[in-house]
C-alpha cells in the first residue's frame, strides 16, 4: 500500500499495528515471553532470560531493517534473519544469554504468535470503532425515528419508512457484528509454540509447561495442540472483518445513492477540500462512500485468498502461509478504514428533510395506493377496494393527475370519507406499520446490553 | 450442477434440501406458517388459515414447475409466480381463503425465510457429518498415537511426529468448527417478515405480533428488526462452511501427498472401480482428495461472491440478493460433499507403517541430528555438541554414510555413549517432545464435551 | 444450477451445450475422431474404426446415465466409466472393434478435447449475441446521438452528454470484446491427445501423426505439445468471458440507476408479468438488470477459482482440473445469460426524453456554470469570468434562484450578452464538446470492420 | 506492502514503477503532454506550455508528499491535490502559465493515462522476464531432452517422460503468454482524455484534435471514444498477468514437489542463507516456490476484485475505480516477482539424475507394465498379452518381486524374448512415445519466431 492512498483507505492506528516496525516489535515481545516462560519452567537460566528481556527493550532500534529485508527474500520468512540479528544484539551484551534466544522455537512460532498479538490489538481498535458506529447509529435512529422518507426496493420507490428505521437496521447489524467479535475472542487469541514440527522435541519433557507459561506471559490462551497447519483461527478473524466490511459497503452504497443530485436526501459531512468542484458547484462527491465501497470490493476478494490458503501441506506449509502475511494486514486496514469513514458519516451526515418530503411526492400519490386500499377495505370490502384503487391508479397515471385527486373525486369514496380524511390517508406518516416498534426493539436491546 | 458430477462433489441429503422441489416445499411451509400466525393474531380468519394449511399439504404436487421456471425469468424471483400458483391452487378449493394467501408479505420474506429453513436443515446434516469426522479423527488419533512418521515442513522432512498427532490436530480443528456452529446458531436462524419495505404496513398495528407468531410457528428466532438488506446472517453461515471446507482441503492435500508413490504412507480406502488403472497397476489415484480439493478451490471463490453481495441497495436490493440464490446452495453442497468424502477416508484409510518407517530412514539419520545434539549437550556442552554434530553431518553427507555410523565412530561420543545408547538416540520414538500430551489434551477436551 | 433459476440467469443454447447429454455427445464425437484418426494413420484397423463410428451414432441413447453418475464418484472423472460403457456398447456389435475404443488415450484427452469443442460451440453463441449487442448499440447510438441528458460522475450530476454517447461507448466496448474473441480463437481451439503422461507411448512412433489427424478430424489446431497440466487456453477463454460480463454489469448498473423512480430516464422493455407490482403500481423493477448484476457478481468470483486451478501438479493434476469442470460451464452460461438480457434491453429499452430534460434542470442551471464561464472568458478574461460565475453560483444556491437569472441580472454580463444569448449559453445542447465526433468515430470503426 | 516482504514477493523495477514517487512522476509527464498537445493545437499559448514543461522538470522534488497524502483522503483521489500543488509550483515561476495547467482535463484523465503509462513500462519488464524464462526453458529443454524421469499424474507415478519434455511444455506456455502480450498491446495502450463527463466540453470544437495530439505526445493510441467507465483495457492487462502467474504457480508446485526429501529430483539453486536449517541439515526449503505459490494464491483473488470493479456507474464511477488503484499495482508486482524467482530457478536449478533414475525403480517395474504388454502383443496377441502382464503384475506385487523377474520367468515370454531383450523392454528410455518430436516442435516454433 502506497503512503499516498493511506489517508483514503486506511485507519491510522491499525495501519501502525501492521507496520514493519510494529511487526518487529511484536516479534521481540514474543521472543521475550518465550525466554521468560522458559526461565520460569527451568528450561533456560533465569540470568539468560533477564539478559534477553533487558536487551530486548532497546533491540528494535538496533535492528538493521534494510539487511533484514534483503535476507528475508533468501530465507523465505522474516523470522529467520530477525532471530539472527536479535541473537547478535543479545550476544553483544551477553554471549551466554545469546545462546538461549529463540530456544526450541521455530520461526513460525514467532510469526504466528506475533500475528495473533497484532490481531488482538487491531481487533480492539476495530471493536472501538464498531462500538462508536453502533452508538452513533442508535442515537441517530432515535433522532430520525419519525423522519419519513420513501423506502426503496430494486432501486424503485416502494412504501414510506422513516430514516430512523434504516438507521436502526444499521445499528442492529453493528450489534450482531459486536456479538460475533465477542463470541470469537475465546476461540482465536491462542499462542503458537511447537518447534520445527509441532512436537517441541528439543524441550524434551518440558514442552507443555513452556507452552502454558508462554501463553500466560502474553495473556493468550494455551492451545490444546499446535496449529501451524490448521489456520482456522486466523481465518475466523478475517471472516468476521469481512462481514463487517460487507455491511459497511451496504451503508455506503445507500448513502451514495441518497446523495445523488436528483435524490439529495442525505449527505456526507462537508469539510474543506472535500468532494467539491469549482467548475461544477452543484457536485458533492461521496468521497467517504468511494473509500468504503473500494474496501467492500477488495476485502471479499482477499477472503478468497485467505480461505484458499487454508489448504496447507503437512506440519508446516509453503505458499499458503506466506499468502496470509499479505492478506491479513490488508483486510484489517481496509476494514478499519471503512469503519472510520462510516463513523465519520454517521456522526456528521446532513439530512435534507425537505427533499425526503419532496421525493415522497414524486409519484403523485401512487406510493400510497396500498394504504388507500387498506383504508377503503373495511367499508367496500377488500376486493372492491382493490378494483377501485387499481382503476384510480390507471386514471392517475394516464392523465398525469395526483392519485389523491382521482380518489377524492370518486363517489364510492366520498360516501365514506371526507376530504380531510382522504388527506390523512395520503399522509406517508400514517402508513408506517410496526416501524416504531422495531426501532424500540433495537434501542431496548442496546439498553439490555449496556446494563 | 450437472447430475453426472453429483456423486463426485456433492452429498445426497444436502443436495436434496437445495433441490427445486425442496425449495418449493419450504416456501409452502413458510406460507402456511404465515397464515397460521395471522390467524392466531386475528389478522385473517382462522377458517382461511385452516383452508390454506389443508390445501398446502398437497400443493407441491400441483405446482406447474415448468410454468414457474418461465415466469421466474420475467418476475425476477421464484416467489412471485409461486404465490400466484399457490393462490390459484387454494382458490380452486376455497376462493375466500385464497384472498389471504401471502397476506402482507413480500416475496423476499418467503424466500429469505425458506432459505433460513434450508440452511437449518442442511446445517444439521453438516453438523452430523462434522461430528462423525471429529469422533473418527479422535478414534484414529488414539489408534495411531504412537505410530511414528516423519513430520514435514515446506514439503521437506523435518523431525519425527506420530500419525496420531496429525490426526489429533485434525480432531482439534473439527472441534473448533463444531464450536463455531454451536455459537452461530443463536444468531442466524431468524425469521424474515417485513412486507414490501420492512414496515409490514398493511398489517397496521399487528405487524410485530404476527412476526413473533410466525417465527414461533417455524421455531425460528424473532428478528429485532427486518433484515432484507442486511445479509450478515446468511453470510455468517456461509463463512463457517468455508472455514470447514478449507480445513478439509488441508487434510485432503495431506493425504494425497502421503499417497504419492514415493511416499506411500496413507491411502484412501480401496473400492471396486476406485482410482485404479489396468495398464498402470501401481496407481492408486486419490479420488476423494480430488473432490475435496476441488471444493476447497471453489468455495473460497464463491465466498468472494457472497461477501460482495452484502453491498445491497436500500430496503431491498437487486443483483446482490440474486447472487446469493446460486452461491449458498453450492457452498452447502460442496462443503457437505467434502465432509462425506473426508469421513470416508478417515474411517477407511489404509496406513502403511512399513513405509512410514522406511521414510524415516531416507536421510540416513540426518533427521536425528538435533536429537543427537541435545543428547550430547549435557556431556560436551551445547556449543561443542553443536560443532561436533554439524561436522558429523557434513561427513555423513559427503561420504554417503549414515549419520549414526559417523557419530558412533567419533572419540568424543564413544567416551560417553555405548553403541546401544547411540542406537537409542537415533530412534525417532525417542524424540517426540510433548506429542503424547497434546494428543491427550485433545482427547480430554472431547471427553469434557461429551459429559 | 436449479431448473427454476435457468430462465432468470441463463441462455438456452449455451445451457444446452453444457448439459449432461451434450457433454456425453461431445465425448462420443471425440472418441469417434480418435478412432478415425488412428485408422487413417494405420494404428488401428479401419474396419474397427468404421464399427466405432457406426455404433457411436446411436450410442448416446444407450448410455446408462444413472450408472455413469454413480461410477463417476468412484472413478474421479466421467470419462473412465463412460469409456467402459461405450466399449460395452461397441462390443455388443463388434467385439473386435471394441478393443480399439479409446486406444492409447487417457481420460483427460477425451474430457479436455470435449471441453474445447463445447467452448467452441458456446463461444460461437456468445459471439452471435455479442455481435447483436454491438449492432444494436450502434443503431441506438445513432438514434439517440442528439438526445441530451445529464452526464453523471460519482453518482452526481456533472455536465451534459447525449444518450447516444453513452451507447457509443457501450458499442465501442462490444467492439473490443469481439476483437478479443477473434484474436483468441487461433490460440485456444486446440486438440488434446497425450495418453497417460503426455507421451502417447502406447502409439509408439505414430503418436505425432495421430495427434495431427485427430485434430484435423475435429477441425481443431494441433498442439505443439500436450497441455494436460498447462491450462492457459481454457483460462484465456474464461477471462474473455469475464471481461464481457463485467462490461455488461456496468451497463446493467447504469440502466438500473436510470430506472430509479426519481430519475426515470431509461426503462427495461415492458412485458406481461415483468417487474410490476399490483399494490405498488409505480414500480418497474429492473428485472433484467438484477440478472446481469448477479452474473457480474458471480463470474469474477468464479474466475478466482479458475486462475487458482492453474496451479496443477506434474503431468496431470488432481483437484485443480476437477474444479474447472464446474466453473467453465457456469461462466459460459452466466455470460450468455447476461448477454441475452442486455440485448433484450438494448433492443427494447424505453427512453423518457422528458425526464432527461427535466433532470437537466434540477440544479437550476448550476450544471452550466462551466459553460457560462467559458462563454464569458473571451470578454472578461478567464480569471474575472471565474470569479463572476463563482459568485453567481453562490448567490443562486443561497437564494434558491436559477443561475441563469442571477447571471442575466449582472451588469458585467448584460454589457456583452443579450437575454437570448444568455438563454443560448444555458442550453445543454450547446456544451457537448466533441461528443458527436466520438460517436462518428465509433460508427466509422464499425463500418471499417463491416467492409 | 511492507518493505520487509518486498524482497520475498516483488521485483525491484516493477515495484519502483508503482512507487508513490514514480506515480507522481508519471502524472507530471501526463500534465506536460497535455500542455504540449494543447499548445500544438492552439488551445493554450505555447509560452504557457513551455513554462509548464520547464517547471515540470524539477516539479517532482517540490511536491509535498505528506500534504498530498492528507489531502487525498478528503479529495477522494490523488490527482485533485496533485494538480493544486503542481499549479502552485508553476505559478511560483509563471503565474500566467499556471492558469493553463490541467486545462480542460478531469482528474481521472490524468490518473488513467498515468496508469496506462505505468502498465506499459511494467509490462515491458514483465515481457523481458518472460522472454528470459522462455529462452531458459528452451535451453534447459534441450539440455534435459533425454533425461528420463517418471511422469506423474494425480500425484502418482504414471509412465516415464523426460525432464526436457516437462521443460518444453513450460517453454510452450511461456511462448503462448508472450503471444498474448503481443496481441494485447494494440488494444490496451490507449490515452484517456475526456474532461468531466467525457465530452471535453471546455475545449469546445478542439477536443478531438487535442486528444490526438495528447496521445501522440505519449506514444499511446488515440481512443475512439472516452473510456472512463469502460475499464476493459486495464482488466485485460491484469487478466494476462494473472494467466502468467497461474502458469508460474504450476511450475513452482512442480519443483517444490520434486524437491521433496523422498523424491529429490530437482532443486532450487543454493545460495548463502537460502532455505537451509542448521539443526535440520537435510532440509532444503523451496523458498522461491513459496513466493511464487503465494503470488499464485493472491493474484486470482485480486482478479475477482478487478473484474468486480468493472461494474462502474454512469460516466465516471466511485468505488470500483478506486479499487483498481490498489489491485493493479499489486498484480503487476506479484507477477513480476514470481517471474523473477522462476527465472532464477530455471537458470540455476540442480537436477539429480541419480534420484530420477532411482525413483523410476521404486515400483519394481510396475510402471513398465504397459510397455511390456505392447512388446508382447505382436507375438501373443493383444488380449493374451494383457492377461499375461496383468497376472505377472499381481504376482510381482504379492511376492514383492520385480516385475521384470516375474516376466522373465514366464514360459510364454521366454519363447520370444531373450533376457537381454526383456531388459531392453524394461528400460524407461524405450517407452517415451513422441516426446522427442514434441520437444523438437517446441524448439522449432521458437526458431520460427526468432527469424
Amino acid at each position: 500500500m502506497s503512503q499516498l492512498y493511506a489517508s483514503l483507505f486506511y485507519q491510522e492506528q491499525v495501519t501502525e499495528i501492521f507496520s514493519d516496525r510494529a511487526l518487529l516489535s511484536y516479534m521481540i515481545q514474543v521472543e521475550v515471553a518465550l525466554a521468560q516462560a522458559q526461565a520460569e519452567v527451568g528450561v533456560i537460566p533465569s540470568t539468560a532470560a533477564s539478559a534477553i528481556v533487558e536487551v530486548s527493550q532497546t533491540a528494535l532500534a538496533q535492528i538493521d531493517v534494510d539487511a533484514l529485508a534483503v535476507a528475508t527474500g533468501l530465507a523465505g520468512n522474516i523470522a529467520i534473519p530477525f532471530v539472527k540479528q536479535l541473537t547478535a544484539i543479545v550476544k553483544a551484551q551477553d554471549a551466554e544469554a545469546a545462546r538461549y534466544v529463540h530456544w526450541g522455537a521455530t520461526s513460525q512460532d514467532i510469526l504466528d504468535t506475533a500475528c495473533i498479538l497484532q490481531c488482538r490489538d487491531a481487533l480492539a481498535q476495530v471493536e472501538t470503532l464498531l462500538t462508536q458506529c453502533y452508538q452513533t447509529a442508535l442515537t441517530q435512529a432515535q433522532t430520525y425515528r419519525s423522519q419519513v422518507m420513501i423506502g426503496r426496493t430494486w432501486l424503485q420507490q416502494g412504501l414510506p419508512i422513516t430514516f430512523g428505521h434504516k438507521l436502526a437496521r444499521y445499528a442492529s447489524a453493528f450489534q450482531r457484528d459486536l456479538a460475533r467479535i465477542q463470541a470469537m475472542k475465546s476461540r482465536v487469541f491462542t499462542a503458537q509454540l511447537g518447534g520445527a514440527v509441532g512436537s517441541l522435541a528439543s524441550l524434551q519433557d518440558q514442552g507443555s509447561a513452556v507452552v502454558q507459561a508462554f501463553a500466560q506471559q502474553l495473556a493468550l490462551s494455551t492451545p490444546v495442540c499446535t496449529w501451524h497447519g490448521e489456520r482456522d483461527r486466523i481465518v475466523e478473524i478475517a471472516s468476521t472483518l469481512a462481514m463487517i466490511t460487507g455491511g459497511l459497503g451496504k451503508m455506503a452504497r445507500d448513502w451514495s445513492l441518497l446523495m445523488q443530485t436528483e435524490i439529495a436526501e442525505v449527505f456526507e459531512p462537508t469539510a474543506q477540500g472535500r468532494g467539491g468542484s469549482s467548475t461544477m458547484p452543484h457536485k458533492r462527491n461521496p468521497v467517504a462512500a468511494a473509500s468504503v465501497l473500494a474496501a467492500a470490493n477488495r476485502v471479499p476478494a482477499l477472503m478468497a485468498s485467505v480461505y484458499q490458503s487454508m489448504v496447507q501441506e503437512h506440519e508446516r506449509s509453503l505458499g499458503g502461509w506466506h499468502a496470509e502475511w499479505l492478506a491479513i494486514p490488508e483486510i484489517f486496514q481496509l476494514c478499519a478504514g471503512a469503519l472510520a469513514r462510516t463513523l465519520d458519516v454517521l456522526q456528521g451526515m446532513q439530512v435534507n428533510a425537505d427533499n425526503m418530503h419532496a421525493n415522497l411526492q414524486c409519484t403523485q400519490g401512487l406510493i400510497m395506493a396500498e394504504a388507500v386500499m387498506m383504508a377503503l377495505a373495511p367499508h367496500l370490502g377488500r376486493l372492491q377496494a382493490h378494483h377501485l384503487v387499481e382503476s384510480a391508479c390507471k386514471t392517475a397515471v394516464e392523465n398525469g393527475r395526483h392519485l389523491k385527486d382521482v380518489i377524492a373525486a370518486m363517489d364510492d369514496v366520498q360516501q365514506y370519507f371526507s376530504a380531510e380524511q382522504i388527506n390523512e390517508i395520503f399522509q406517508p406518516e400514517s402508513y408506517l406499520g410496526n416501524i416504531q416498534e422495531q426501532i424500540d426493539a433495537v434501542l431496548m436491546q442496546a439498553k439490555g446490553e449496556a446494563k
